[in-house]
């Protein structure tokens, strides 16, 4: 019997610039030229099928003036796209076209085409750079900061994936002004989360400015932008792993992904957030974590911001309660749950520890009530 | 416009042990007893549906013997399992049998499961810890170092995987005893690669001691098990992301991986790499990198372990050109080929570049004369 150890350790550095602004296009190109992902030049944008016309096909053509190989990958838009399958079409779809380990994806869309072009990148011949071009306030939110990417099963969303860095991310906030209302509100939901889990300033912002926030004012727009990338990038830089702190960013998301499933995708992700963080604060309040006034004001600014904050009828809540399991966070067959602890703090159940067990008569019980 | 730089620079230590020996079920669960994957007691063992009688079924029940949750997960034996299916199909057994990011995977088997184990590991929950207990010649080779995993697709092998590397890898030889004679056989071309690339003293060994090898002889099979470890891990420690010197692993894998594909695999994956040796061997010696007689005793050793040295008549040429451009070292739509620099050594086209590029005409004329 012999060992041979296999020595590995070695510095990484994963680190990458976020651009917040408008109409950031030419600058992005102006960056490519400036060797941001070295000396690289076929590109495959990938999009769906409602950003192409508004926003890939402009980056496409840009791409393609500025001399660069590149080819254009569209799939139906929507979360129900976020699958395996999709992953695989895209994939053959740019072997087919010849691209091979010496190419960069840039993935202009919202969370659901950054999500998963950053997952293709991550595994198209064992890794290529891949940039994301963020155009909706969810993916500014919640997409462009932290590194992860997946894609949804059958069984439960956004379980099969990776940790896998962009080379950059561009927030361009000129693209919020043609994102149907539905979806600008569907993305507030994750702005909200922000403030409640991290600063009672920012709620109090929110709460202030909802009326500009909803009409596109620019300077509410890039203060939000800004906020949100900040407070993300503040957890994920202490646990880019999700070892622990980094599950803080999972209020409201416990019941809120597993309302989503339930629903079949008819709810937005940020509309079934914004129900979720209603259960969590309902549960938070029960526990004692937060105060009253504190759940109302939290209720109080989801639906100033036009969210839903209470579960559908059609949802049948024995299966919510089953699908509450599927979650990551799930240990040893038991619910965990981030709590609101007041506005602007999360409950440490533990040091380090951040998610605490719930049992499921109590998660039921607050499930029932809504 | 504004700007934030997410800092992401850290280190990080892959390192992890070879063990090489005999029946090494008990090690296995003695290390894990002792803290390999921490905590985790939930396990995912994969195999396929040869291996599993032969050896997943004693390690999955030593693994409920010791207490520990433990599932088998099965797959059809072969390289055309080693698919973007296969890998879904098992993602969705795990999920449904409660697998979340709490678990580890077992890898039992040769090179297919532990590809194909070690990538569902690499996106399984964003990534969970995974050990690979190889039980052919060719994984104890070719798949227990390195740190690469993938899955096949029509277009090309081995496209769409990851970098992961394993907590621990145990290479058992009593297990090449149950080995069919082909797949030993088959097993040996990436042996002799191995020789052929870094290790003159090596080759001549092997061309002594096959007699010992091919009956299994205890002291020759731990000798080749420990050499094919210790020159592919200098290769693999001085380049883990495949950027440069790996390369030369891929020596016979250019014409060989095609061979592969095109044969829609009748040909196993060691056979079709010896024929690939011989084609590039002979390309070797067209560009007077290697004597004539260096060429003739490369030829001689593969046909001393049993291994093919000719292209099959039902391969029709013509397809196996044109499958070459989707290997992975085509550079701006250009072949390149790795070649022996006489025995033992491989050439350093450029300073840091082993791969060269070769004209398709003249890969045309080598592939032609076979």
């Amino acid at each position: 019997m012999s060992e041979l150890r296999v020595n590995l350790k070695k510095v990484v550095d994963d680190s990458y610039d976020i651009e917040i602004g408008y109409a950031l296009k030419d600058k992005l190109i102006d960056d490519l030229k400036e060797g941001l992902v070295g000396k690289i030049h076929k590109f495959a944008v990938i999009t769906d099928s409602i950003v192409k016309e508004l926003y890939a096909d402009d980056i496409y053509n840009a791409l393609k003036q500025a001399g660069y190989d590149a080819e254009l990958f569209v799939f139906p838009e929507g979360e129900k796209s976020k699958t395996r399958k999709t992953k695989e079409d895209i994939e053959d779809a740019m072997l087919a076209k010849g691209f091979r380990r010496d190419c960069c994806i840039i993935a202009v869309g919202g969370g659901v085409v950054t999500d998963l072009a950053g997952f293709i990148a991550g595994t198209f011949g064992r890794g290529v750079p891949f940039i994301n071009y963020a155009t909706t306030i969810l993916s500014a939110a919640d997409a462009s900061v932290g590194g992860k990417t997946a894609v949804d099963t059958p069984l439960a969303t956004n379980l099969i994936g990776l940790f896998n860095q962009p080379e950059k991310v561009y927030i361009d906030i000129e693209t919020w002004n043609t994102l149907p209302k539905r979806q600008i509100v569907s993305g507030l939901a994750e702005t909200i989360k922000h403030a409640c889990i991290a600063d009672k300033e920012f709620f109090n912002y929110l709460d202030e400015h909802m009326t500009e926030i909803l009409t596109m004012d620019k300077i509410a727009c890039e203060h939000i932008a800004e906020t949100n990338c900040r407070i993300k990038y503040n957890v994920v830089m202490k646990d880019e792993m999700e070892t622990g702190l980094r599950e803080v960013l999972n209020l409201g998301h416990t019941v809120g992904r597993a309302i989503e499933t339930v629903s079949d995708y008819e709810l937005m992700h940020g509309e079934a957030v914004s129900i979720g963080i209603v259960a969590e604060v309902n549960l938070a309040y029960r526990l004692s974590y937060v105060s009253d006034d504190e759940r109302k004001a939290v209720i109080a600014l989801l639906k100033k911001a036009g969210l839903p904050t209470e579960i559908p009828d059609y949802i049948d809540r024995e299966a919510l309660v089953k699908k509450l399991y599927t979650d990551k966070k799930v240990r040893d067959g038991k619910l965990r749950f981030v709590l609101q602890n007041g506005i602007g703090d999360i409950v440490e159940f533990e040091p380090g520890v951040f998610a605490r067990p719930i049992e499921e008569d109590v998660a039921r019980e607050i499930i029932m009530q809504m």
